[in-house]
């Protein structure tokens, strides 16, 4: 009997940190959605603001530089009432050389309760959990995951669809280098959906538990409930290491045309910022069909109800 | 009857953003002036702070750099309880190619209350008041226009000359390019005063409404009310773009002398930063003619009251 | 009588700023450490926050980068429930040529009721007294003082040595170009310890007074209380201006065999951010023997009692 009211006792705890999905299951995902249906309706009043998080100190930590990231989760925890400590790497004495660990334990001396950490290296916040101790939330991680953007999809695609049960949601663009298709490809499948990865097969991983992966974007669109249209790293297509911009148009931008292969109101999803007319056509995100600001606006919701669920959970 | 009642009615309606003076009477703006009134009150308390926009969310949307309006800004919405999301185009995917209008919806569907923009490119703020719904101020566009810091100078020059009406106000300096100039010219003939804007043939406009020009320092000063210096960009000293150091001041540099063209008790003004021993002689700024601090210290002021006024008008 | 009188009370009148320890009696320094040690019991509870400087504004003004000083100072003031305006020269019109004074007086004019200045200018700050009339505090002025650091030093020495008493304290590293070596040497034997400074012979000034200079480590380090390893600026290292790390390794480094001459439970300090196996060997600083977080995590308690005592006696 040990064992299994061990193992039930584990699959009801609440998750301490949110790297990737490893250790949430569905319950605890969908718990999570409905305190952020409560945020939702806090966001829609005249005070969008409420005093959960007082006398927390929530530090962001971002290595690597995303200023919407790091606002949006600066404004989700201020939102809270909690204090923000604000470290960017860039500005730092980490262009002296001190380390990751270091300054995450520098920055947990002066009294932090939860950290949003975003770094180019895969893996510095699973390090981070066992050297802080405290919530850590991973706001992306090189290639590997960027689990608060999958939830803020999961939760814009739930809202337009109903469910994800045997939903087939088509994901378009830079698989390899993109850390928002692997969370997805993680979460959505846990909800009932079905992932299809496409893209050039230079931009495909060998494989992907739980996706499907298929260089054809028509098999991929086919009667899909939803289109996600990546971000392309122009950077990376200069240096001619991805197709040219010309070539990844030809065969991979959602086009009005190419969307039409999908079911006949599929949404249209894109993490941003976009690159107007690359990824797709520059009109399509105004369109109806488009769920870009939704996504943005959800964002503050999950990430309200994420560092409220790390955070309050643990008093 | 209908169409004079929607005029009158159009006339005492509240200005729903500050973009110019377009669109604003002078009984509007001296009701922000009872307001800024209040507010400077409320900064010679030792609580400096009033909760008349808790949980509200003012972004501060600073495409070009200025720290000290940004500081400005920010310091007045957070006396006044707002949350601030303070974004800086230098420092975010804007360097990647992301456009003005896809930055600020991204940011609006974070759940946005106002917007204060400062922006290199003239018109921008117009655009925004589409794209976005909410209320927006201009930091200054361009050379376009500059309205809060007109709002200041004309609150400044209030205090100390008691009234605008008949009064000559010379601005003297790099007329053409400057914002704080047109901003002024079109709000002090607003409140009866009558401007002059004085500097070398190539820095003056071809014409401005309601403004005198004149390469004459001497006829811009003579019994002056008030004499404003601008600020000269240095940088375009160096490229040859303005006159050289030496022949600006010679022509154009505030002197005590020259001062004494003016009236015997004018006050002398400069929107800072001040380039000492170029725009006017360095001593000039602490002396009791000097409003130059005065003018930050009702920054605060008149920036909380456009808060409030735009705001609180709205719910 | 008089001068008698007016001497004790000199002596007990509470500093108004704290430039260095100039005018700051021994009482006066332990009184400090009395509210940093509530502040202590305030930073261990869930909600880190007291309602003490509500409505004041605490400008941090960093006109040399030092992004763990300004958080820890900005953390700091944030838990007594002030406004934070922060201003970093880098960003500012300071590099178009704008005067520390002038920076400081447009400041100064939104209002602020307290400064903590970083500059690289020895002397800055007393100035700045001048120009201000506010509390100033001084976060690091060239080479000169650095106080809030020796403060912090102290107050985790005597948590755990119990007192200075007769304390044999040695710095190593590179003293000359320290301001943390020099506020130590002067804030530590007023608090009844004896101070050893200790580097090669180009890194030891001609002499300080109070403090005893050596290049010898064993002697510096002979039954020492306690043992401060600084930070080397490799960048000089780099330009040939320090010994050779080698060099430096070989006759300085702090080592598990050279602690050894120290006292057997004698804490090791480093005020950070640690040039790992440079200046000790790194491993040391994760042992029970260091105080390298402790000296952070009072570091916040300490700034907030500094800010309690300069701002609200004054009210």
């Amino acid at each position: 009997m040990g064992a299994g009211v061990i193992a039930m006792e584990q699959s009801t705890e609440k998750p301490k940190h949110l790297l990737d999905f490893q250790g949430w299951s569905r319950a605890q995902v969908e718990s999570l959605f409905e305190t952020a249906r409560m945020m939702q309706e806090v966001l829609e009043r005249p005070v969008k603001k409420v005093p959960a998080l007082t006398g927390f100190t929530v530090a962001t930590v971002f290595f690597e530089n995303s200023t919407r990231t790091r606002l949006s989760f600066e404004l989700a925890a201020r939102r809270m009432s909690a204090d923000v400590l604000s470290f960017s790497g860039a500005t730092s004495s980490m262009a002296k050389g001190e380390s990751y660990k270091d300054t995450l334990l520098t920055l947990d001396a002066m009294g932090i309760d939860a950290y949003v950490i975003r770094v180019d290296a895969a893996g510095v916040p699973h390090q981070a959990v066992r050297w802080l101790g405290k919530p850590v939330i991973n706001a992306g991680d090189g290639w590997r995951a960027h689990p608060t953007q999958a939830l803020l999809d999961a939760f814009s695609l739930l809202e337009r669809l109903g469910t994800l049960e045997g939903k087939k949601i088509a994901v378009v663009g830079d698989i390899l280098h993109s850390r928002v298709a692997r969370s997805n490809a993680e979460l959505l499948p846990m909800l009932g959906a079905e992932v299809w990865l496409c893209g050039p097969a230079t931009l495909l991983p060998g494989e992907l538990p739980k996706a499907r992966l298929t260089t054809d974007l028509r098999e991929a669109l086919q009667d899909a409930d939803a289109v996600m249209a990546l971000r392309l790293q122009k950077e990376r297509m200069d240096k001619g290491l991805l197709p040219s911009e010309p070539e990844y148009i030809a065969g991979y931008q959602i086009t009005r045309e190419r969307l039409g292969w999908a079911k006949p109101t599929a949404p249209l999803l894109h993490p941003g910022p976009m690159n107007r007319d690359l990824e797709l056509e520059g009109t399509l995100a105004e369109s109806e069909r488009s769920l870009v600001e939704r996504q943005v606006a959800n964002g503050q919701a999950v990430r309200m109800a994420v560092l409220y669920h790390l955070l309050v959970g643990r008093r």
